[in-house]
């Protein structure tokens, strides 16, 4: 288990601002604006999770979203697929056009930066039934 | 001063392989290449720099590049302007054609992402009368 405290004090690039997209997320999340490519293709920023948030199921259209977790302990998972269990230093890229979601697990806060291309889709949330299934 | 063993504890990445571009490096540096973007446009991996290490002076052509310091204190500087500064959480953007050129400071190991698009072209060493000169 991450707290608060510990993810506060490890991350890097600061914890940013509660999420301005939060109608599409479960629980607390926080957003940092880290920069845009030259070309404004690609957005890169860090999100973090409080334990138990995740993001509603979506898609990223005519693009895609690479996530560098950063710290904590979290959660990704592709429609039709098990759920990936993810820790600092791992990496995950969703391809165009893919259903997926990700977050914190319940008991630890999660970081990741996401470098996103396209635009996103907002689906359904992730029903508490499918989350609290998932083994830590 | 960062040390190696506090970088290295502190890398979330991993610590990658010896720089297999050494010839265009001072120093010793390591890479550890992360992954691609689905498009192939865009390459990710950090880049660890032992105290006093730094890279020649380059161009990105037909891209760009995008540092995202994650560990120690270097420095980054474009021709022509004054050396600037950083530690982790600091971010840099480099655009098309700019010859520029990043590195540890000399008593500090130095750690950051690079999102890279284009192809680099590499140019003289960066001399040690400028780099010494460079203030902590």
């Amino acid at each position: 288990m991450t707290k608060y405290t510990e993810l506060k004090n490890g991350a890097i690039f600061g914890p940013g601002i509660p999420n301005p997209f939060s109608q599409f997320f479960i629980g607390d999340t926080f957003l940092n604006t880290l920069t845009q490519s030259p070309d404004e293709k690609i957005n890169i920023g860090t999100v973090d999770f409080a334990p138990g948030a995740r993001n509603n199921w979506h898609i990223h259209h005519h693009g895609y979203q690479i996530l560098l977790v950063t710290a904590g302990e979290g959660w990704y998972q592709e429609a039709g697929q098990p759920a990936r269990s993810l820790q600092a230093g791992d990496v995950v890229i969703t391809k165009d056009g893919v259903k997926h979601w990700h977050g914190a697990k319940v008991d630890s806060w999660f970081e990741h930066i996401a470098i996103t291309a396209g635009s996103p889709e907002w689906l359904e949330p992730v029903a508490d039934e499918v989350y609290n299934a998932l083994e830590a």
